[in-house]
């Protein structure tokens, strides 16, 4: 079982996109594909006028924005990969967390934050692992949104790499699953200014040593967190690589950053 | 097996459509909703810049359109319906015709005229009825939009009417359907000013006789021919009512207006 992440600096780019969507398709089955779609929310945002409103660095879901993400993740971006992987003869299934009760999440509220309608997904017993090997039973790919609800009829919006890390876990359960995060480099870098310092394996310690050091930026940290997180439950395998990087993917062979516990 | 279909100007007013996903969550399994979604999508479109050409009287679906029409149907009307079925405890499953291949449409060419990426579907052949069945079978109810894909890559846009009827027509070789097509009026009116001149049977003679003397308006012909069509290809009954009458129909009662072969 392979859980895939594909990135907003890909979704954007049609072609590099087709591209990793045939190489996506090729894969084994079962399998199960997470996207996200920030920076085509933004653009579209910005032509509707709604403001994003930051507070301590994370974006505050209101209204207006939980609006546009429902439209822009679980619409524009999930059937356009969906229509697209079905040319490519895989028969994808698109969905939200609130699809088949996929994902259950409630909204996430930090000390005197409230960060609106941002979900926060409890753990692996939220997922409703039993309709996914329905779908992989019925021949059926999941292309998961990065959209989760809370049982009351409210859509949430939650990050598409806890998205990955949850669903990869919850799945864990019942089969060996191996995560990989695709985004538009070629794996964690040693220097960022650099593309080929791949680090080519991280573990725990060597990951709170690359912290401590200042070597990890801020923004992988999240992603991170989620990959070891979902080492530290079960997952068999965790890779961070380039789109590109999908279809050379053996289970001898890959290339990107490897994640390991020890 | 009921197949129901949820007219726009229900959509647009959410007291009105939380009360009728509440009554559609009673109804018993299996059942399978149709939402539209159009007022939602013209008004989406006019704040982001997006004029709607219309050539002989529809609407030419251009890439930007299309566009649109994915963002507001497959993803804010059909999350919105799915997160507030499950709030119900209705097991809703959102869908396009590119998810699990549901309904498979080609570009409508009419003579001269591109219609853009409007779909038509060309019949009952082009509905993947299996995996419908698989969706009953895991207890899922699926809430489909009014868009289907065309096997290369495209979503296409398509009627809400004709996708409840090309869907209950499919069912009905498995099934015995009966396919309701729910709006805002008490159903088919004698004279449109006054609400309460429903004609509550039309057969295929006076549907002839009622379009020739000019009591059916042109908005609701291609709907009626959409339910004579699936009548002629097997569909047990056609009602069209009010929004608000759904919880009242049984097997010996409804309101509204019933459509019959003869």
């Amino acid at each position: 079982m392979i859980v895939v992440k594909i990135g907003g600096n890909v979704l954007d780019k049609p072609e590099r996109l087709q591209r990793f969507l045939i190489d996506f398709a090729q894969l084994p089955d079962p399998k199960l594909l997470v996207h996200g779609g920030g920076k085509i929310a933004s653009t579209i945002g910005q032509r509707l006028g709604i403001a994003s409103t930051m507070v301590a660095g994370r974006r505050i879901t209101d209204a207006e924005t939980l609006d546009l993400v429902t439209m822009v993740y679980g619409g524009l971006v999930n059937k356009q990969v969906v229509a697209q992987l079905q040319a490519a003869g895989c028969n994808a299934l698109g969905l939200t967390g609130a699809d088949a009760n996929l994902i259950l999440a409630s909204k996430r509220q930090v000390g005197a934050v409230d960060y609106g309608f941002a979900g926060d997904v409890a753990g692996s017993q939220n997922i409703n692992v039993g309709v996914l090997e329905a779908f992989f039973a019925a021949g059926l790919t999941p292309v998961c949104a990065p959209l989760t609800h809370d049982g009351k009829g409210s859509m949430l919006n939650t990050n598409a790499d806890t998205i990955a890390s949850v669903l990869a876990t919850a799945l864990a359960a019942r089969y060996l699953v191996r995560l990989v995060y695709c985004f538009e480099k070629q794996g964690v870098l040693w220097d960022p200014e650099d593309d080929a310092s791949v680090i080519q394996r991280i573990n725990s310690q060597t990951y709170s040593a690359l912290k401590a050091d200042g070597v990890i930026s801020a923004g992988m940290i999240p992603k991170l967190d989620n990959a070891f997180a979902a080492l530290q439950q079960g997952v068999a395998q965790v890779l961070i690589c380039e789109a590109e990087a999908l279809a050379s993917i053996t289970e001898d062979y890959y290339s990107g950053t490897m994640l390991q516990l020890a």
